[in-house]
């Protein structure tokens, strides 16, 4: 498994939510699954990252190919749970960024 | 200190990083903490928000009012040398996207 998305050449389209998580929580684990596999059948969907460091911040960024894909993610009715949830137990506060990928560069370093 | 950088009213622009980074290194550090520093006094500089994973896995959001500031920003001088040594030896591998920022959402949970 890889860390990083296998995005398409630009333009493509980006979610990036950072967010303050309280403490662990199985249900919360559970349900980061269900939605990522839930994802993977979306309309639209290309991949994801996603980091979250031991002080409880995290940052997790999802990629689509159109805003379109982007909406109808948000309006699914299982993802409303979800969200309805993190607002309510999981997030102590997070701010979301809806962004269209214009460039991409990456590197890889070569094996010794 | 909060994890959210401050940013303005859409549109403006991200440049995301992930990264696969090697072992602990006090001079990446001293690096990581210099551009940072520099970062803050470059033109069309809006802010930044870093996650490291414990797997070595990060995502760096920088954030800026237009993409000549991250152009100037990526032609650096002594930002360049840190790119270089990123390559040559903290990063196995990363992915950089640059980004028009469309829309952004923010949730604060009240206080109890």
């Amino acid at each position: 498994m890889s860390f990083f998305a296998n995005t398409p050449e630009p333009p493509y389209y980006a979610v990036i939510t950072s967010s303050v998580k309280e403490d662990e929580d199985t249900e919360y684990t559970r349900m980061f699954d269900e939605m990522n596999a839930l994802a993977q059948n979306a309309q639209g969907y290309l991949g994801m990252e996603n980091v979250r460091g031991e002080d409880g911040f995290g940052i997790t960024v999802s990629f689509w190919n159109s805003m379109d894909a982007i909406r109808d993610w948000k309006m699914n009715a299982r993802h409303q749970i979800a969200q309805d949830k993190a607002k309510e137990k999981w997030y102590a506060s997070y701010k979301t960024r809806i962004c269209k990928v214009e460039r991409d560069d990456q590197f890889q370093r070569p094996h010794a």
